[in-house]
């Protein structure tokens, strides 16, 4: 692992690292900002899943969230959204292949050999970050867009790990909508089946733990009605008794201006989980 | 004038327009944020200048200063760093021409046609701003690094235009630096007197108003000790009972991570003075 930027920000650093992914079978990067309160001993973490077209720097660059991670005492960890490298296999257009992971774990030729987002997010990362950074193993997850589909997903399929989680305009349901159908089709073939283990609506119906789901999402977004239609989570997660806090925000976008206007809401909202 | 960009941002909207600039000759871009206090009545204005390389997205994407000018009740400006277009003259290299503007009026081949940011930035864009947006001729300005220099410049040209004054790692001595020089021969040519008069370490010598001058400059700043010197307008300043309040801000380095970090500390440091 190798530390390829250092910067001091909000009194901590913003760090980027490179390493070797075993899960996807590539060089990959994630950034990390570590707190002040981090040197003087471990803090919990907020993993933070990015979306369409992005890398790990969209977040760290746009957000402005070191404020309040700096504030809370919590690190934050931002992937990339794809494996990367020349090895791996790309598709035309910005929502398939590289820059479009979609956080699966691929069954299909050619994605198979390294679109493993899912157990790159769940399990190498945080074993590495809590292997090499003063954290601890409480651990919070949020995301935007394809992203908050992933912190949606991840959470829900990994009772206990995580202590919160939340998303601004995820896709909720994937599996009918545009952006899943294409992907899903691609990286998980035609077993539908399959496709509803990696779709939040899905997951809330059978979820072993209830972890209170806080979701901001803006009315003048642009991909509201077509890609990311919350209220398919909420009327799923109504039925199931599993609480869904949607908050519709008017005049937002989907844009990085929306998230950095409610970024420090959703930090506080797991440092409240992370502090229990 | 139309507007290009209009995005909802902590309660009020981040705006981008494009106009025909008379001082420069060619079609310009400027960000505006309007804060909420905006809807109610006009609000004072803080002009941001960006430094080498910038346009006028860099500011509005990565400082997070959106969330202070909110809390404060304060528009923000920020306009591009030079002329452009297919017309206007370039040169090889990141520190001349577009994106390099200086802030000076060019008087040499090929540069007067268009080069006139000083114009710009100290005349026509105020006046724009006040015959068409929601504000009031209460102005406070600020910039990084170039834009440092600008803000400065511009300001103690100007007694009485501005109520405050700030400045992020600013080029203090451009008569003096790598920079500087290499801007200042191309736009200017060998007189020597006129760059003074673009040289705020020059300038605190006979300043008729002495706005208090806050500058934040990072330690770890690449560029500190060849092109920033921030020492040099201090000890001006210093002898001529003009106040510089310099912080060195101990690991900070050249980026936009370090703005963000101080730039609450500026708009409040404006607010107070916009307040009046």
């Amino acid at each position: 692992m190798e530390r390829i930027e250092h910067r001091a920000c909000f009194g901590g650093w913003q760090d980027v690292y490179r390493h070797e992914s075993a899960a996807l079978g590539c060089t990959m990067q994630f950034a990390i900002y570590l707190p002040p309160q981090a040197q003087d001993g471990p803090v919990p973490v907020l993993y933070w899943l990015s979306g369409l077209t992005c890398t790990e720097q969209n977040f760290i660059t746009k957000a402005g969230a070191q404020r309040y991670a700096a504030e809370h005492g919590i690190a934050i960890v931002a992937p990339d959204t794809s494996p990367r490298g020349d090895e791996v296999a790309d598709a035309d257009g910005y929502d398939l292949g590289k820059g479009a992971g979609f956080y699966v774990n691929a069954t299909q030729a050619p994605w198979a050999a390294h679109y493993r987002m899912y157990d790159y997010v769940a399990d190498e990362l945080p074993a590495l970050v809590e292997a090499n950074f003063p954290v601890t193993s409480m651990r919070a997850i949020s995301g935007h867009s394809m992203g908050g589909h992933g912190a949606l997903v991840v959470a829900l399929r990994n009772p206990g790990r995580y202590r919160s989680v939340s998303a601004f305009s995820p896709i909720v349901a994937p599996a009918g909508v545009p952006w899943g159908e294409k992907a899903f089709s691609a990286y998980l073939g035609d077993d539908r089946e399959a496709w509803t283990r990696f779709d939040a609506s899905e997951l809330v119906k059978s979820a072993a733990e209830k972890l209170p789901i806080l979701i901001d999402q803006g009315e003048a977004d642009e991909f509201l009605d077509t890609q990311l239609k919350p209220w398919l989570l909420k009327e799923a997660a109504d039925a199931a008794g599993y609480p869904v806090y949607l908050r519709m925000q008017p005049g937002y976008d989907h844009s990085y201006y929306f998230i950095a206007s409610f970024i420090g809401e959703h930090i506080a909202h797991h440092a409240v989980a992370l502090r229990k």
